[in-house]
């Protein structure tokens, strides 16, 4: 079905033309860059910057420069590790965008997941760039960009897969390819120093659910017409073998809506993997059972899939979430978001019998279609063990082929390495290890070692037909997003954040008489996240009379400046707490005037 | 070796009898429970209570009880999760063992990982209680008794496997086990109610490093004579199959050690895994390299088992780290803690270069012999890719056999039930997930549901040959060491860690006229992790000046109860601030009369 649909605009070896996009409030400069180059002395280069996406997982982000022409390859977020307490999400630092601003002739986007997609609104917030996708991809961009009221002054340009536009000096085709989302594409991007393949994430699926099996064909050709560099994902760079088909989560699933009979069946998956959903509503239709959907991103990323017609839905068989009391149980799949324990998530909600809508117990047969992402395992387990607690059987991790990868392993990148066949190459999207272990992998396809770069966030790299040599790096890095404020947190901030949380705090108020500074009122102690104050209230009793002998000596020694009685209480209250408790939380002395 | 020393003093069917205990502070009656027991009715039974150890991995410790006397099997702590900030470990909560401390006749100890040992000094610095265990448990026992200066008052008895002690009216045999420490055992408990078997951790190796092959007749002997329930560790009980021998370790080091060629060779694994260390000191030998500690838990568990005669040494092979550059990086092979990438551990810390005295780099070959713990997979990866930045070759997770797993799968777990034939099933040691699968299994074996139980911490249990019944849990739980303070943090202190950690607070602070209630001096601002300060003057100028307003709204409308103020400033400003950045930092309003 989706096929035939995104079919329709292809036209083989031509070149899809736009309108040429309106300027953007005037720092746009209306001059082609090809117009001011200088007349070309020596054979052309092309450089390409990271702004993210290397020796990380998520914050997918590059940057294509030639002969004064930019383009951006996606531009994602990632999550924040453990210790960027209370941040929300990680994004470039688009520094160099921003200087480079007047270059840029559009960002390209390889799929709708945010790893490439999420770090949009906060760049077109400040820049305003046209954007490049495919039919999906867009339709979760513009959701995105209406929540921040950013898709009225968007250009957005829709391309197919197969079909190729021209991006100042370097022609981008669109290059079909399978991924855990529908409408994924790498691009093979036509430079004047030569063609770059990005692969995006994919892998490659001979029996896909939907649409066709990665475009082999494409990647062929480039590589018969000569590749200079390819960027290749290397999330699974560590596993043999191949990413098995999609095709056998239906079978798995199959298997387990007989198993489940009368119970009702609940399936977490994530959100965006469209495909796995159209495999739950065909299994829904086959045994008679309604269809609700559960968790608000799950909710939102139906409603796009369904308007643009990548869900195929039998009449009725979706159902409002109020509706599921209506039926009974053997009627019913729910799926949910929450495959990853995510604490706020719908299945978290429900297994510690906090959702308000949801009440899970020994009638349910839980299946978790997804693996735990790396970090994630613990989260994941401790749903699955409050699921168990309260009766429910769950099918979870690999008891059943409930889930496959998304990505390609070794067999799959080493048949991309083959077809394409570039000079040089740069494993990209991966932690160190994968980096490396997609490096080797090239290098024992036979490529020479000084051919390939492992970077890093900010590596910048010239290439052409002679050379393939490092630039001094870009600015870039991690800025966090906290609530409506991005960048505001930085590393003291996080530092504090810390601190504060590991040790709890004290704080030392006291006011000082102006003329002389002897103490008019307190000092008082408050603590927080420190002791339990009422088993305390001794340790804290001498921390008051210690800061008290420190304040009235410092005052009879005609010592007034509030710096050195602040550090003198710090350090003198830091060593009776340490001595006491073997603890070190955070001492804030406050002092005031009257 | 030391197969032989262990053996020499056992007398099968014979029990081992120690001089009478000398009695703890006079709270403990001399007067035995027999004599005070009344004429028996009916048929005995006993009771087991869970302190630890179900729904939880660690803090493993199971108090037994019949006819008025106790015995404890192990006295674990836990490692805390991710969301106890600040805490150091978790211990058991002993107020049970408190209040029934006289009918207490000792602590058997199974094997001395921390999950079973490391609780101990905690108990014993409330009552004392003899401790009955193997060499190597009893020594590494020792060691930690003498950090908490509790070594002398406390009563040790050795006991080796296969010897039978009595514990007022219980006899127990230590039954010799495999497991990934030497000296591990199970027991056998024969109580008047029938017997009992704990399994401990164990697994079943053929052919292990040191010592024999668990000793299956024993269990078998036991299903002979009848067992009224079995209580069996769940730790593999989703996996299938066998755990693999530690002999297969040996196969790939030495293959290792063989690539590894001119490289300096670096081994992290866990300290407690004397064989593992055994194997690789082997390896050293052979290869003609000296071997060198890294690591304070390494150093100490391995001093203890050289005292012990568990670990068999070359002469001269071992040097000092100080020692490390006299030696060419051929000739070295450091053996180190950081197996699970603990931020504090030797190998973290070369990882981050921030070690005192090893310094790593494109010389060495890092073989990090152990699988990552559930939780830890995230720091793990982060220490493999910090090593190959450096240029270090590493060798992780499961790219060669350097591992093994301590505990028994599913073939091994079933092989103990068909031997020990109980009535009744107690699964033990695991999550939900793991008492769930064991549980299974022993259905699958032809067990009635009804003779197993899965229980939680605190689950009190009455077991005869008529019936298994749950009684009314006994006190249990979680009790937090952080320092020196134990169970000084609770939910309270935690919550409000959380919270700091998250968004950090802002503390108000003013003083008021002692008579009117107008403000004298501030109110000042103050902040930490909340935000950048000086990008953020305006914000908090803005909450200064919403103070002010509350407060001389306050004065002036006579409103003096502080309470009251202070909840209004709390909520406004909190307000305000959501409002600006939708964050909710902590915020703190102190008032002092003046």
């Amino acid at each position: 079905m989706s096929t035939d649909r995104k079919k329709k605009n292809v036209r083989p070896n031509s070149v899809k033309t736009f309108k040429a996009p309106p300027k953007g409030k005037g720092k746009r400069s209306a001059k082609s860059a090809a117009a001011r180059r200088p007349k070309r002395v020596s054979k052309p280069s092309v450089r390409i910057s990271f702004l993210g996406g290397l020796n990380e997982i998520g914050k997918n982000i590059t940057l294509i420069e030639c002969e004064g022409d930019i383009i951006l390859v996606d531009c994602g977020m990632a999550f924040p590790d453990g210790d960027m307490l209370g941040v929300d999400l990680v994004i470039p630092d688009f520094t160099y965008i921003e200087q480079n601003y007047e270059k840029v002739r559009g960002i390209i986007l390889t799929h709708g997941h945010e790893d490439h997609i999420g770090g949009l609104p906060y760049l077109l917030s400040r820049v305003n760039i046209p954007i490049y996708g495919t039919p999906l991809t867009l339709g979760l961009v513009g959701n995105k960009l209406k929540e921040h009221s950013l898709f009225n002054k968007t250009q957005m340009m829709m391309v197919n897969s197969g079909e190729t536009i021209k991006l100042g000096c370097m022609e981008v085709k669109f290059i079909h390819v399978n991924h855990s989302i529908p409408d994924a594409v790498a691009f093979a991007i036509k430079t004047p120093a030569g063609t770059l393949i990005h692969t995006g994430d994919f892998k490659i699926d001979c029996t896909p659910i939907s649409g066709e099996t990665i475009d082999l064909s494409s990647f062929a050709r480039a590589g018969d017409e000569g590749v200079l560099a390819l960027l290749a994902e290397s999330t699974n760079a560590e596993r043999p073998g191949y990413t098995r088909t999609e095709q056998l989560v239906s079978d798995s699933l199959n298997m387990l809506f007989n198993k489940a009979e009368r119970y009702r069946i609940i399936i977490a998956t994530f959100a965006s993997n469209v495909n796995r959903v159209q495999q739950i509503i065909n299994c829904a239709a086959k045994y008679g059972r309604k269809v609700a959907f559960s968790g608000r991103s799950m909710v939102n990323y139906m409603d796009v899939a369904k308007k643009l017609g990548y869900l195929e839905l039998p009449d009725n068989i979706l159902i409002d979430l109020d509706m599921l009391d209506k039926y009974p149980p053997e009627q019913i799949v729910l799926v949910t978001t929450g495959s990853q324990g995510e604490p706020m998530s719908a299945l978290s909600r429900m297994a510690y019998s906090d959702h308000r809508k949801v009440m899970v117990g020994e009638g349910d047969f839980i299946i978790i279609s997804a693996n735990p992402i790396p970090g994630n395992e613990k989260t994941v387990g401790n749903v699955v063990d409050e699921l168990l607690k309260r009766g429910c059987k769950v099918i979870y991790e690999s008891m059943y082929d409930v889930h496959v990868s998304g990505h390609a392993c070794q067999e799959e990148l080493k048949l991309i390495h083959r077809l394409v066949r570039p000079k040089y190459f740069i494993p990209v999207h991966g932690e160190q290890k994968h980096l490396r272990k997609h490096a080797e992998l090239a290098e024992f396809l036979g490529m020479d070692k000084k051919n390939i770069f492992i970077g890093d966030v900010g590596s910048t790299i010239e290439i052409n037909e002679e050379y393939m040599k490092p630039l001094a790096p870009v600015p870039a890095g991690k800025v966090f997003v906290d609530g409506l404020g991005v960048g505001d947190v930085g590393s003291i901030v996080l530092r504090d954040r810390k601190h504060l949380g590991q040790d709890g705090l004290i704080i030392i108020v006291a006011s000082l008489d102006v003329y002389d500074g002897h103490v008019i009122s307190g000092p008082d102690i408050v603590s927080r996240g420190f002791v339990y104050v009422r088993e305390s209230e001794g340790l804290l009793d001498e921390v008051r009379k210690l800061a008290l002998d420190i304040l009235e000596d410092c005052a009879d020694k005609n010592i007034h400046e509030w710096g050195i009685i602040k550090n003198r209480i710090k350090d003198e209250v830091a060593k009776l707490i340490a001595q006491r408790t073997r603890r070190a939380p955070m001492i804030l002395p406050i002092l005031q005037e009257v």
